[in-house]
């Protein structure tokens, strides 16, 4: 069995608590690692202050080139990864290998942001007082940053704050899942082979108490949350001073259209809904189809989702593999069987066997139910019918939650008025709300979220602006 | 009769070369002002050297000022204006008043552009050569600039080369069209009346020869000419070291689909077919239908086409006047009939009285015959049928111009393939051709132009970038 | 005795709570207005969101106007508005005017800023996923903004949150300083003539207890707070799920080295020092002279202050009056003589008359005394020596602020180390920290604040970005 | 003896005219291609119009990818591709190599910048008749290219024309110099191993008849020119329709200013000075040295010129090797000896052996000589005392040539002043006019140059925009 040892402050340490590692489809635990503790903060945070000055002192192409190798070596040790996040996620593989093939896009674009900040040159003679004058505005980095990642995509979600981090010259002390905590620790062993200073990055696997000291102690000058809304809201009343950016979930909805080109419509929201069982912050949970092609659309997709092969992750063939933990493979049946309860209708799946869930799909909900109103994080989706574009429109946003959206259209009418009428971070044209690229800037309003992601952005909320005024 | 004085390096002046301006509606003079010899030029330019000077130093709040007041007495003297230009230009009052907004709104922008250089600070420490240093790029004026505009908009396309000078800090020398030198030395006195230094303006009506000078004296940096593709390329090659920007025109077309709202399109495409009788560098020349609906919009539009009113240009219900003179009145009624000769159909209009041409409409035509493959720059249109959106793309194409296209459509893969596959400098979805708010960028492709104009993009092609590079 | 309305969702209203407002000068009350309760509250952020819905359809053009409307009533109203600034806020007028004229300048800037977003159209097709899409973000309105202004600059200071709000299409509920409500109100009634839809803005002088509903009602998105530093972190912990940007203070240090040109940082840091009764957010604190200039320095700089004449806020002489309050008055007193006694000299001032206290300079400070390392908000500065750029750079950053700093040099080496080194928000080169121009980006790090003001920047916090990803 | 084949259309192909390539250092010939004829020229035309079709559907990561390849295998091959140049371009081994990085950076940056075309999306109601619309602007490739690069950076000033062309999907027929054809076919050995389209890229060593074509058919739609002034200005004139940017030469100063670091100046002075043998765009020609460091500087730097090592460019210690050719060679010794007769004095140099010329160093020149006033291109500088810094910017900007200029300084007053007043493209702080990185806008004004270079500049002027108007 597999030890990783965490890495604290630039040293890969063993610790008084070990963690086991397990894969949820069988449970079995195929490696452990270690939890920090307090002392464990707060050495990566002295360690992270040493490495902040000479962060600074990188010129902006060996920046580059760290982040450079970094995609490098993921990618020559693709496989192997992948397998390691598989396992821990019980992420069925061909998800697995494109979740690396994103987070080395995300290191490869950091790098070439690194050398673009947004730096600005600025006329001041608007007035009499500015007159002879001219300013710079250079961005500094803003300084220790924290960062929490969340277990549906334990390696591409780290990526996400540790490249923009390093391009922005922060360092970052990261606290990965506990369920999932050996991808992000072998991208530790990568980043150690780099230029980076010692204590640049740290990986703290840990309890919910000591993890807390990244929300919490005010040497950290940036939160970057990702995970569920309820601990992401709170963390942003206990941040203190720091800047908070949290990333969170929602029940995101697609609608189709008359005009759509079914298939495709089909396919996309049937990879949105089932794709790494549901536990995806863009899940395709709900879908509203216009009526005319309501009962076209649902039996195909019916019969579409009965034919997804549930299985062992690490098996090509698997579409569906278990969900994270037993406790939520329970609550999610239980939403299922509340919902049936409540008068929706199970047009497939509905049962649980063991962490398994089969993909499900219901139709008759409404938004009080929570397989639709609430964020289900498990392979069920909702269809529903729908009238009048408005119509759609308004159920769409009926919700605390806003993070994206998809409309599967050819008519500009409609795709304007999803556009300036959709309640979140992001309209998809003829793709599910699932869609991501690493580049774009992804996040959501409302419940679902502060700030954006997405490489240039993340580094931008990194970095702090300073103005230079001087005479011309 | 109202004598207008030429405006040579900040004086108002007379010249020994008298020059009448009429009205071409019924060839009345009604006033009159003087042609500008070489010598004017020369002390033009002597004149602008020193203003050149001036203007550097002028802090950009106070070319904001100047370009707002120039605009706050446009805005003022609107109505007067109007008629002098409806007059010279033969343009009906309701045309003239909406020219003298859009001046207006061309200095209102320029004067905040002016604030806004395109300046950059940019990293240079992207490989070892610029370790600890950076750069700033900084936007200088290019120097003098020289200015030839054309009769179709006098007062506007004339402010669109002089207030982006202005506010780039560039002095110009500009000359009107022979025909319409009234609306510009309008313009000149209420330049005159602001804190710009004497010379920063002249306007100098003036001969082919004379006015040659404007291209290929070389202390001029850059010509700006709008007019026709003809001269326009061959002062291309007479321009020496200079930089050159070509407004030049073309045979703008409008696809109708079945999406479209026809009634909609219908009366934009009848005002962009016939406004100051077609004289314009965008005028709606040709207009492909489909034939699904072919003939239904032809009959309407052939029907709108004959309740336009024929009138004086300072009659407030006038739609059509006048075209400029007799040689262009008399060469576009030899291409309608030339057309018919060769197969062309007349549906209305045709006819020529004195120098009015009837709102004329063909169809039967194709890019051999001059009404749809020349620049008419009269009131006529072609309207032709079109069976797939691919076809009707390869005809608005197949010619040498490209200046901007209209299609009306609600189809986002139509919208898309017209936005790749157009060749020309703008597609208007929804509107014809002859679409143009006054801050976009505008100009053409092909045959049709050189480089852009539109407030913003006219100020940076006056400018000129210089980098410091600096250790940091 | 004039009496003012306070002005509750587009209603100009009395409440049962009048709140008297005086000049400190002679604690004289010449006017009055009300408190609001949580009931006006409530009806302002019922209004509001009514507004919003009109804000969001309101073209950028009458937003443009709109904002330029108000510029120019207060332009037209700027001596007798500047006078009751002058009197609330006991500011000397030749300053009460010149805040009314940055005020103006602040509309003037927002109504260009409003056309111009942040919008971007982003290529997406940087992996296979991306391939044939595209992207466009748009920056839509975030939602109803609550601000919270401070006395010392009345006018301006709510001018830069209402004119970004109105920028961005947000309602804003303003809670003016209790003591300085006038200014705002007198705003208000402005405001109100414009064709901006009623409760677009509303202006609630309040108790701390109804103003905490600012903070604390989920309903608004947004808290833009300019004050203590100590109000507003804490406000940063009660905010919720909003956005939340603070101005705080500090105290703000210039550096005068050998290569400047003495006389003309001696007058700016005069006026740096003593203007409004050093009750600035960039008020010149602490100023660092080379020891080899100090003597001459300090001794011109007693000397100069000692000129200073005290008087009443509307006589057109007085460099300095009263301080806000008697409670003020009385500290600052208290920290100068506490400082004397930790071993400060006192070279000129230090006395107080009433609410007046004597422009006061001290030297042989330490940051352990609250006239150097607290912000004083008086009229007080402390004037010290340094050996080296290193130990002043030093010196200036040993504090827990980071507002703005000041240089006065004109050695490159010196300018690039203050600029990287200084943790401040902005530098000033031959500037003292208290210079600013409405248009920069403004705002401090460390204890001094959060994000950044300054009309462009400040919009742009008050918008959310929405990405539409659509096929090409 | 190695032969080369031309790359025509995708062909690599041998004509009926063979081209020697000799080292000019012996006038060894050492290998040999072939100059194409007008119908290879009218061939590879044909086929880099097909190329453009399938270039313009190429999504932006596979442009990406082909850039970076093109820069991986020049990496690989780097030690052999700056052999073969050496001994072309008579280039010491040690630039030669360096000329080779700088290209693999060229071919980096494009591969980056092909994903961040300048697209804009404009609001569009800034005037009622915007109203509900709004604009994108995208930017397509202008078409073909026509490029002609100079002997001097055979492989560097290719790489900036073929990098860009890639980066922006235009195809590009290239005439490298006859005197170096063969770093740039190596380089199409390269590009021909990518997934580049036939045609993207031809490299056609040939006549100056012949090459002309590249200026004078209208199916290139750009001109992309690095040489000398009076060639460049020329082509101007001859290139129709097409855009043209220029890259010409000067006769690039420094200023030494007494704040500067003598030593560093010196020593970047030295290499500005004479590396490539002064064959060079922003070779350092002329050096200003206030004259209270004037014999200070001259002595040391005479002292230093004398160590320079000349020798084969193929061995590791020769600092200096022969110029291009006989003729160039007889013609800077005669430019000296008449500077000599003048009334200059050769301080050091000035000897010609065959086609070596030595380091030479002058003094008492003015700009009416022309190792002063006109562009040299051999081993010269010279050097003259300045009393005031406005003499020297003065005797900097006394030419009709304006590339770069350097300035050694680290007074701020004297910074502005260079930025604002020195007539040129780049002013450079504490480097020699002969600084460039390849990212930074590089070109010159007056004789010096039309247009800007560097990659991203490059870049866009390869791009068209094209605007989208539609409804919202």
């Amino acid at each position: 069995m597999d030890e990783y040892l965490i890495y604290v402050g630039g040293s890969f340490i063993r610790t008084e608590n070990r963690l086991d590692v397990s894969c949820s489809f069988d449970n079995s635990v195929f490696a452990y690692t270690y939890l920090a503790g307090k002392e464990d903060v707060e050495h990566s945070i002295l360690m992270a202050q040493k490495a902040s000055e000479e962060l600074k002192k990188m010129p902006s192409y060996r920046l580059e080139q760290v982040l450079n190798e970094i995609a490098q070596t993921l990618k020559a040790d693709r496989r192997r990864l992948a397998e390691v996040l598989a396992l821990e996620a019980c992420k069925p593989i061909v998800y697995a290998l494109s979740e690396i093939d994103r987070a080395i896009q995300a290191f490869r674009v950091a790098a070439q942001e690194a050398l673009r900040p947004p730096n600005e040159y600025m006329t001041l003679d608007w007035t009499l007082a500015g007159e002879n004058k001219e300013a710079w505005i250079k961005y500094f980095p803003i300084g220790l940053i924290s960062g929490v990642s969340p277990f549906n995509f334990p390696m591409n979600l780290a990526a996400h704050k540790i490249a923009p981090a390093i391009a922005a010259r922060c360092p970052i002390v990261l606290k990965p899942a506990s369920s999932t905590p050996l991808s992000t620790l072998e991208l530790a062993k990568i980043l150690d082979q780099t230029d980076l200073p010692k204590g640049a990055v740290s990986i703290l696997p840990s309890s919910r108490e000591v993890g807390n000291l990244l929300v919490t102690d005010e040497r950290f000058k940036m939160l970057s949350f990702t995970g569920s809304p309820e601990v992401g809201w709170r963390m942003k009343n206990d941040a203190g001073k720091k800047k908070v950016v949290l990333e969170l979930g929602g029940n995101a909805a697609a609608i189709i259209t008359p005009s759509a080109k079914i298939k495709d419509a089909l396919k996309k929201c049937l990879i949105g809904a089932f794709s790494n069982a549901g536990q995806v912050c863009i899940h395709t949970q709900r879908i509203y189809v216009h009526q005319t092609i309501f009962n076209e659309f649902i039996n195909a997709f019916v019969a579409e989702t009965k034919k997804l092969k549930i299985g062992h992750p690490l098996e090509a063939e698997t579409d569906i593999s278990a969900v994270i933990d037993e406790k939520n493979a329970i609550r999610v049946e239980k939403w299922i069987l509340e919902a049936q309860k409540q008068g929706a209708r199970i047009l497939c799946g509905g049962k649980r066997h063991g962490n398994i869930l089969e993909p499900t799909v219901l139709t008759g909900t409404n938004n009080t139910m929570k397989v639709n109103g609430q964020e289900v994080f498990g392979p069920t989706v909702v269809i529903e019918a729908y009238q009048t574009f408005n119509d759609a429109i308004y159920m769409v946003n009926d919700t605390s939650y806003g993070l994206q959206a998809g409309v599967f259209t050819n008519h500009l009418d409609e795709i304007n008025k999803a556009f300036e009428m959709l309640e979140c971070g992001g309209v998809m044209i003829n793709e599910t709300p699932s869609y991501r690229v690493d580049h774009m800037p992804y996040g959501g309003i409302k419940d679902s979220g502060h700030g954006r992601e997405g490489i240039k952005y993340a580094i931008y909320d990194m970095l702090e602006p300073k103005i230079l005024v001087k005479p011309k």
